[in-house]
């Protein structure tokens, strides 16, 4: 018997993440470069402050407050409004993404998405054995939704994972797609993850507006991309009351502290400043699209905070000489592709001064 | 087919909890009834603050500072000193013990313990498709040695769980079961649960002293008890560096919060005021299982801050007075006892005058 004994399927693969560098420009787990303000980071100890004086007692294990004004947030996306008994959050959307898999995946059922997507999704039905099927997307990376339903109807998943806009490749669904997959889709679930939600171009509306229309679609959303805290680890989703009730029941009891609840609650406060710079942002990306296209580069259109950008005959060697100027970006994609995450002005700017150098160098 | 479509074997389950009700005396759930200082508080709230300015970057995803910190912590109770690779944690110790689970149960793997014990470990099993295996202590909650060896020989667990003191009785396991039970487990893994560790009674050893004579032993612990940080959620465990290194393959990435990293570390270096009032508890403990004694009634001996007692013909009429009395217990354990956890002086005041009514009343 090999030490330690893990389960047979889990030997030999190493832990889910991107290298943690010490750099001066990092541009790897597309992260909202701008961090909060004094003002908000004070009132986060504050929240903390108050909640640490009954820090020997147990939290609200319903979270009710913080459901409560993370409805009140997400009803800014859509006219028909959120109500808190829609609103389930855990620590960071992976949680919510495996509490889901643990309450309508399992033995026998099958979880489905189009690859190339966040590679995270494999891992939580691989921990929740569920079977895994990946459909493809077209080679712009868009669905080709008559396929794609036709794949949903013949497979028959119980959890359908639909990123908008997607990840690595930063496309965003039509609605159309949305209404199409939750009808072919009968009474499986089918989540949406805005997770880059809110960095969508001007006219893509958000999925929680289809709520009312499909009880089997959730909507789930984090606070670490646009909202600036990726550190407080905070995911959430929009759904039919039903389901948010059925995800108690394997949930693990007090899952959200105190301290993030109070913390999270202080953020949401802030949400205006936050979110402020996410306008920058989606120009920034906008600009470094057309740079990177200028070089004669493929770039996928992007709704996200990040562009995927090649094809590369050697793209490790152009991620390492990236990391040699003191740039990190995140070698991940198809082959031959690379995921630069928006920072700073400035930030992109010692990026492309990078990527023109190593280009050059590449191909002399 | 039912709506939401849950889980063939997840339906109809209550999901787990105590009932949190606001009443004035609260032994339901055994908290540490004692608050931190307004110092502690504080000084929770500047770390916040320091890990807030940066709070739009992912949190160290090792969490190297924080395991060396609870390395630290765990090293005075054990003359060989632990290591920060031999320490793990996580969102409380239900979220470690679903990682070792993952990590090495599974799918025709099996889980065992013996009842009556903590009522979670079977959800864990449950949430990741693991065996349950359910071996009986003797009428006073103890491990027949013998007869607890050969189940685990007979069934061959990955993993064996052993709370020392055990929920809902409180009973401590001596060295030598342990011992006698790592062996038996051969290259299965052997969790000795010491949530309520601190409050052991002099001179019983923590497992962590017998770390390195077994490979496969798991002593894992909470902040949420003796710790006074319920509302924390951090626990962690102490191990061969090999078994903390497989779990990473199954944590969520960035699992716990740089807020949650930054207030753990903070309440660590107060460690002394937070442990502060385990003596007095002790104290406290030993006073009500004698109490209870002169009261005629069973009491399971206890090396926790609670005491399983009893027994009632009808055991939820004496919890409902005692509620109606404003003191709230927790129905739990075998048929007929209760249990209550121990609380301040003058809770426990309050505790005995309300079950001295209830009890006159019940039988008069």
């Amino acid at each position: 018997m090999t030490w330690p004994p893990l389960r047979e399927e889990l030997r030999g693969i190493e832990p889910y993440g991107a290298p943690q560098l010490d750099v001066p420009v990092q541009l790897n787990v597309n992260e909202n470069p701008y961090g909060p303000s004094l003002a908000c980071a004070a009132d986060i100890a504050t929240a903390v402050a108050g909640a640490a004086t009954t820090l020997n007692r147990y939290p609200d294990r319903e979270f009710v407050e913080l459901r409560t004004a993370l409805a009140a947030y997400l009803s800014t996306d859509t006219p028909h409004g959120v109500t808190a008994e829609q609103v389930w959050a855990a620590n960071g959307s992976n949680e919510v993404m495996l509490q889901l898999l643990q309450a309508f995946g399992g033995p026998g059922r099958v979880a489905l998405s189009f690859a190339p997507t966040y590679s995270m999704y494999p891992e939580y039905a691989r921990d929740t054995v569920t079977e895994w099927v990946l459909g493809r997307r077209e080679s712009d990376f868009s669905l080709d939704l008559a396929r794609a339903r036709d794949l949903v109807k013949e497979r028959q998943p119980s959890v359908v994972l639909l990123p908008s806009p997607n990840n690595p490749t930063g496309t965003a669904l039509p609605p159309e797609a949305v209404a199409t997959l939750c009808e072919a889709a009968q009474d499986g679930i089918v989540v949406v993850d805005e997770a880059y939600g809110e960095f969508r171009r001007t006219g893509v509306p958000s999925a929680v507006e289809l709520l009312p229309e499909h009880r089997n679609l959730v909507v789930s959303r984090t606070m670490s991309k646009a909202f600036a805290a990726a550190g407080l680890r905070l995911g959430y989703l929009a759904a039919d009351p039903a389901i948010c009730d059925a995800i108690r029941v394997v949930r693990l009891p007090y899952h959200l502290s105190a301290v993030t609840q109070a913390a999270a609650l202080a953020a949401l406060r802030h949400a205006p400043e936050l979110l402020g710079k996410v306008d920058e942002l989606r120009a920034e990306r906008d600009a470094s699209v057309d740079w990177l296209r200028t070089r004669g580069l493929q770039v996928a259109d992007s709704d996200a905070n990040f562009a995927l950008f090649g094809t590369f005959a050697d793209r490790h060697a152009v991620w390492q000489g990236l990391l040699d100027r003191g740039v990190l970006i995140r070698e991940t994609g198809p082959d031959g592709w690379l995921r630069v995450s928006i920072g700073t002005a400035d930030e992109m700017m010692a990026f492309k001064q990078a990527l023109t150098e190593v280009l050059e160098e590449e191909a002399p």
